[in-house]
């Protein structure tokens, strides 16, 4: 019997893709560089069992399984490998439960990040890990990347959002993980060891978040700066200050350009670099802190630093940052880096990465969660032009070497999936590494679960 | 050779405890009712080389280690294994780097949690993790057992705190995990893994901890209730007002009595229950959210609820709550439950609790951090009375039943060590627990951290 005949007698026909045309838009993430191969088949599971009877198929017969949400990931976690089965989490996609009084909601992994913040904003209450793939990402996938986004300076990434997993293991088994109380110090921490590690060490099928109250009070502060340099400073400033604003975003005029390109918002005329800051401080603490911001922007050599006294107008300074990615996607393939350093070095890695692009003659955009020390530099290539695409990947590498020079990491909260394997290589000793693999076969003895992803399986 | 001459031959003489009388004070925690073995030595390291040579030694020489801080443990976690090493890390107490800039302080394992705190504060800076213990547990443990205490209802335990740390593993390497950075998604949460694992997948040699700005601004609200029904009713209250306090803290009139016959506060006339709150929201928001949870006290009908309006009246209050703990243990053995449930449950577990006291005619004292459900029980027996102990240990055992059947977990931040790991074996899944063998092997493929701790190693 052949492979695809065996998985059809244990999974309904509708629960399986074979379709090349339509299996190819599952295949791969948004890493364009990634490679990928192709799948045996697409699995769309509806419910749980059928996760567990996916898994369990491919133990017996030795198929490696690659879960997706959707797809939107920047480091090929989610890249098919050769003859495996995808598992793709678009059908189950409900919002199970939310507690207003425990501030908990229990949603299936195909859940879109925009989607479970608009359900529980009903009850006042507020998700707030906000990748800026929010209106697209699933919650699965932000699990599977431990991802992070604009908020997380003040309020932390996923994983701290994250108390319970249902999981399918490498063994077949279907397993929770974690707890439904705020606090739990029963036994290793499982459900940490999951967020994050993309797939590799087991399937979730269910997830439970902490929610917080909705912020009631909201200030947005804009900074225009001449130089990367100078915004950088602005960002120590900030920090330096005591300050812990509730995003601190930085955004160059490349990418300002491209946005306006596309959504004609007359954003770039005014600044090389654009730092946008928010404070949730309610009352008069937060218009001191809003006003603390515009000092420290102004010592840094701001050009103009004000605070917005008008929600439109914020709204939309932070609607370009988000759309800044997809703004450069339209002009060629994006290599995108997810590097974090010390909030003290943002000034001077900034700068050294400016220098590498001009150095490899290659489009290099920047955007960055800049008050966690968390940068984006982005390398755009043109399309179909191989020397250019060349130079980027030489730049790439050797803005990671800054990076880890710099004491930082080569993923803040991409995840690693491919495209950052050789850099977390790089970044780990091989004695961490070791204790990687030793994991991994621990609780996949079969090693079926995305194997070769983040790390290679033989030392 | 014996092995302690072979010991000798690989640490410095000055580091090796080997007189009876000495070790007596190293050998378990303050779980009064854990066993312990006689160990071979206790060994003070002064630098992490030497917690190397000491876990290489015990690999070839296939010996336990027992890892331990300042011993206030209260699951018998640092307990001594027959013929172990006990590694104690009371010579390893320096606060290595503060870096208020980055908001960070990098720590040896025995620095005592007030002593960094006291530190820290210099800068302006705050440590937040508080476990009752804090004047005596050292950071080390604290990470050992992923420590809680009164601030975790808002700002989280001692695993959100710790940025980094080194390591000595269970095949005698050296490795740092986590990162200093804000955000990290590179490879596996092995940082995360560690913490809370009481020593039974490595050795913590140094610590760097994220430290947030000291509070401005703080405001104590006091309130006396009738029972402890009414109590958990107003801690439901205040969640269901969506406040979140910066400490809710619950002490029953047990307590109050046995504080006040040691240090004479005269607190326990008021109230058979009190709750004590705080907020540090700064100005008139803060002044609100004060105003909010005495309403929530009043509706759940306190006979006595106010914002405290003198600084040092609070900080009494707050002392007592500290107090109870080491006030009880002066009446007799004290057996200390470490429960967590959902805040919405806490008035029926409370109530629930009571009864199994009264039931197993056993004397029983209720603290709780209230505002996260975590609830300490504390069964308190009188010395040399066998029988009232086996009624103690029942209702212990009843006691985890409730918490279990009410969606619960045995411990919130205590750690398991061996006194909860009957409870922990009913509490998760035998697969769950296979998963915790599995990691162990991985991790610890001889056999030496700790072992027999938190869950027993054969299925």
């Amino acid at each position: 019997m052949s492979l695809l005949a065996s998985l059809s007698q244990v999974l309904p026909a509708e629960t399986i893709i074979t379709d090349a045309d339509i299996m190819a838009s599952y295949l791969h993430d948004e890493a364009e560089w990634a490679p990928y191969g192709q799948a045996l088949a697409i699995v769309r599971p509806r419910e749980t069992a059928e996760v567990v009877a996916a898994v369990r198929w491919a133990i017996e017969h030795s198929v490696a399984v690659v879960a997706r949400g959707a797809g939107t990931g920047l480091s090929g976690g989610a890249n098919a490998l050769e003859g495996c089965l995808v598992i793709s989490f678009d059908a189950m996609n409900q919002i199970l439960d939310v507690d207003p009084v425990e501030r908990t909601a229990r949603v299936q992994p195909g859940v879109v990040n925009n989607d479970l913040r608009a359900r529980v904003a009903e009850d006042g209450l507020w998700y707030p890990p906000d990748p800026a793939s929010a209106p697209w990402s699933t919650i699965g996938g932000n699990v599977a990347t431990n991802a992070g986004g604009l908020c997380c300076v003040k309020y932390g990434v996923t994983s701290e959002y994250v108390l319970n997993l249902e999981v399918v293991t490498g063994t077949g088994k279907l397993v929770r993980v974690g707890k439904t109380t705020a606090k739990n110090a029963a036994g290793y921490d499982l459900r940490g060891l999951i967020i994050g590690a993309e797939g590799t060490l087991g399937i979730v099928t269910e997830i439970t978040v902490r929610l917080l109250p909705l912020p009631q009070d909201s200030r947005a502060i804009v900074g225009y700066f001449d130089s990367l340099v100078d915004a950088g400073q602005a960002v120590a400033n900030v920090t330096a200050a005591g300050i812990i604003p509730s995003a601190l975003e930085l955004v160059d005029s490349y990418c300002l350009k491209a946005v306006d390109e596309w959504k004609n918002m007359g954003l770039s005329a005014e600044a090389e670099v654009l730092l946008l800051a928010a404070t949730d401080v309610p009352g008069a603490a937060g218009q001191a802190e809003a006003e603390g911001i515009v000092a420290a922007f102004e010592s840094a050599g701001a050009t103009f630093a004000a605070i917005s006294e008008d929600a439109e107008e914020a709204d939309a300074f932070f609607a370009a940052r988000r759309l800044a990615y997809p703004a450069l996607e339209r002009l060629g393939p994006v290599l995108t880096e997810d590097l974090c350093v010390a909030r003290s070095k943002v000034p001077e890695v900034l700068g050294k990465i400016q220098e590498i692009g001009r150095k490899h003659d290659t489009v290099l955009a920047q955007i960055a969660h800049a008050g966690d020390g968390n940068l984006h530099p982005l390398l755009v290539t043109p399309i179909g032009d191989d020397a250019a695409r060349e130079r980027a990947q030489a730049a790439f590498e050797e803005i990671i070497t800054v990076a880890l020079e710099a004491g930082g990491t080569v993923s803040g909260e991409h995840g690693i999936g491919l495209l950052k394997k050789p850099g977390l290589s790089r970044e780990l000793s091989d004695d961490v590494l070791d204790m990687h693999r030793a994991i991994k076969s621990a609780l996949d003895p079969h090693g079926i679960m995305n194997p070769g992803k983040v790390f290679s399986l033989e030392a």
